[in-house]
């Protein structure tokens, strides 16, 4: 039995949860593929907050969504308006009114630390859309069930992670979920200024996940199971000489993808931008629009978890 | 029978329905009007994505009023959060994206054609809210409503089109709808560098409905049935003086209306800003109120159709 | 037996009511307080029109909330859509707009008269979010609520007032409720520039309830039961330096309530800046954040009220 249990819980960094919690989550997103038709008013009568502080037109519309498919409603705020919130209002006051309106909220914000100060505060659950540059726990969810639902067990894949391992929280998020699910091998590809931060190195060598960093793509695609591909921002880089040479390097195209093992997968949080080339949309590798196909259930399988409990619906 | 039926339908052009369809869709509309209560869990369980690239209050708040007196729910996004959406991400993304999360999706996009790629990419049905300079079929669908309402037939009307006939999409919706439903004559009334384009000329010569280009309304107006009135954008003149001079006559008030016909109706797609006077709102002519308030049910009939067929209600 | 009754009413100014109305709606709110599921269906099948012409996100996500707590639905807009609203159009139009649309329009727009122009319009009942700088009748109403449900009585309290008298629209609205329910003392506290206007001054001294204007609170917080804080707004001084001057005198910190009598109430419309220091928020005193959870209970019974009307439910 596994302690805290789902309901009411805050969701804010994948680092909180256990296998077992998250292979309970994962079966109830599995339920919800099979028969969304019987959670259509598992939230009836909840309000959802969206309290999105940042932009994100996926991951606002997905959550919206999902609360919406669950027979529940929503309210909140998206940047725009966040840029004149509440008159310069601060965040605890702000979190506290949405407490006041709402069963749940979910948070997005570009500060670390803002969804746990969050949760201190409500006493509804909090749930963590993304904030500061590690932590985007939901997106480690459809991800790892992405993983899980494709090939089931972890410990056979080689996953490569490339991109910014730096500044992306999707990306560092998801190498968390893998210290849970542990992989054979995870290499982590990226130029040297966007390397994975020491912090998160250190949770890595802490759970004993074999893994390897690596400069170049080529070395290591022909031993990749997952390849997980995320946006280098252009702006990261302080000279655009220097972007534009490593860029060429971290572009999946059709040369890239015939390097990869047959049943290889390639996966993106999306959006993409153009790390991906178009070509690579109708190959058997492309992956990531059933990975995104999946923040559906997954969301709504989270939802349902965290707001009513692990019991079966009727 | 007509072929294709509406459920699932692609709603891209008024160009691509029959009379005979839009007849179905106007006579589902007057249901609608008689009994709305019918109509209040036809979408039950369903989303409607409303996608606006572009703003319009009046068409969003349409639309979303129309799905959720269905019993619907929406998600979306208007134009200020669509400045940032998705990092820059490919309107193919985008709506892939909106196609897993969404059982419709409603779009309003700047560039021609943008509705058609839309519904290329999606499984659900795209409904045109208006893109580019000639395609806005859902008000055309309204404006025809309207008169079909008022008068029954089309044969024996003359209707004249004022306004800015070059760019404005209502307005060349509209003109293309006639040539499905035939008034007896139709006038189109522009200052000389607005006038209808060569492609639209074309569409019309080959309907064989009889038209006529004028350059003033006092010449027509005493043999108007219908007058539709369009903005004329100041900011489509290059030199401000040449707008000033047109201004005048193409602004509908009292001493126009006295020239009218006693049973003509003066449509307008709105908003207006200073082409129709306030003065003209009393009057009998005055019919764009009217007009906007079929926007609600010819709304709901069209997402009826498309999402859930011709069938009746239960 | 009070005329108007509730049903169909417009909301424009507290000063439209009677006690006895106003108590009605108090009990109404108890009622939702105690049991809200018996409210959750009330406004099935309505939809309520947010016309947020200006920024005020806990006002909107206030309204949101109670709407949907009664089963209804929303659509609108916040102000940042408004800036491009209807490309130009005239108010009268946007409300006709939205009266056809909706069952109720609660609109928030800077010009004072606004809404009662938009009453006047609209056939649908108008509720006003806040208007000009003297009407915000929803937010008077929650407070009168605050001070009914703490004290019961009004006859023996001493109320003061502080902050921006002149341009706070909540603090006014505040002061003209008080005429309702008559306090047996007021102060109305403030630095000299933004003291209570003439026309509210007559409308107090015509009301018979006893008053008088300070300029410290210092002289006044022992006498107090209520004391009512609003946001000073830098940028209403012409002279920064001034600011700062008055800034000091109206903070209210842990040396203010020192002087408060022992069950003294600190209440405050919210959003704060600074004028509340947060080590206030865990004294007794603090009672501005349970006036804020009032917010949801009395705007659903005044939406019940104005939509439903009077009867009781089933």
């Amino acid at each position: 039995m596994s302690f805290p249990r789902w309901r009411g819980r805050d969701v804010i960094s994948i680092l909180d949860f256990t296998r077992e919690e998250l292979d309970r989550l994962f079966n109830e997103a599995l339920e919800v593929e099979r028969d969304p038709s019987r959670y259509s008013s598992t939230l009836e009568g909840r309000i959802v907050a969206l309290a999105f502080f940042e932009p994100s037109t996926r991951t606002l519309l997905s959550f919206d969504t999902a609360v919406k498919r669950l027979g529940g409603q929503t309210i909140g705020f998206a940047s725009q308006e966040a840029l004149s919130i509440s008159k310069g209002e601060n965040l605890a006051d702000t979190i506290r009114m949405l407490d006041v309106y709402a069963d749940c909220i979910v948070i997005r914000h570009p500060c670390e630390g803002s969804s746990k100060f969050a949760a201190e505060i409500a006493r509804s659950p909090v749930i963590n859309a993304g904030d500061g540059s590690q932590h985007h726990p939901t997106q480690a969810m459809i991800d790892l069930y992405t993983i899980w639902r494709r090939f089931g067990s972890f410990s056979n894949l080689t996953i490569g992670v490339i991109g910014d391992l730096r500044y992306g929280r999707a990306a560092t998020s998801f190498i968390f979920g893998l210290t849970i699910y542990r992989p054979r091998k995870l290499y982590l590809i990226s130029p040297q200024m966007l390397r994975v931060r020491e912090e998160v190195l250190d949770v890595l060598k802490k759970s004993g996940v074999k893994f390897e960093e690596a400069e170049s793509l080529e070395e290591v695609a022909s031993e990749l199971d997952v390849l997980y591909v995320t946006r280098i921002q252009k702006e990261r880089f302080p000279d655009p000489s220097e972007y534009e040479a490593v860029k060429g390097s971290y572009r999946i195209d059709s040369k890239v993808i015939r390097s990869l093992k047959e049943h290889a997968i390639i996966m993106h949080p999306l959006p993409r931008v153009d790390e991906i080339s178009f070509e690579v949309d109708s190959s058997r590798h492309a992956f990531y629009f059933v990975q995104a196909s999946y923040g559906i259930p997954v969301r709504m399988a989270l939802l349902k978890l965290v707001l009513v409990g692990e019991a079966g619906l009727e």
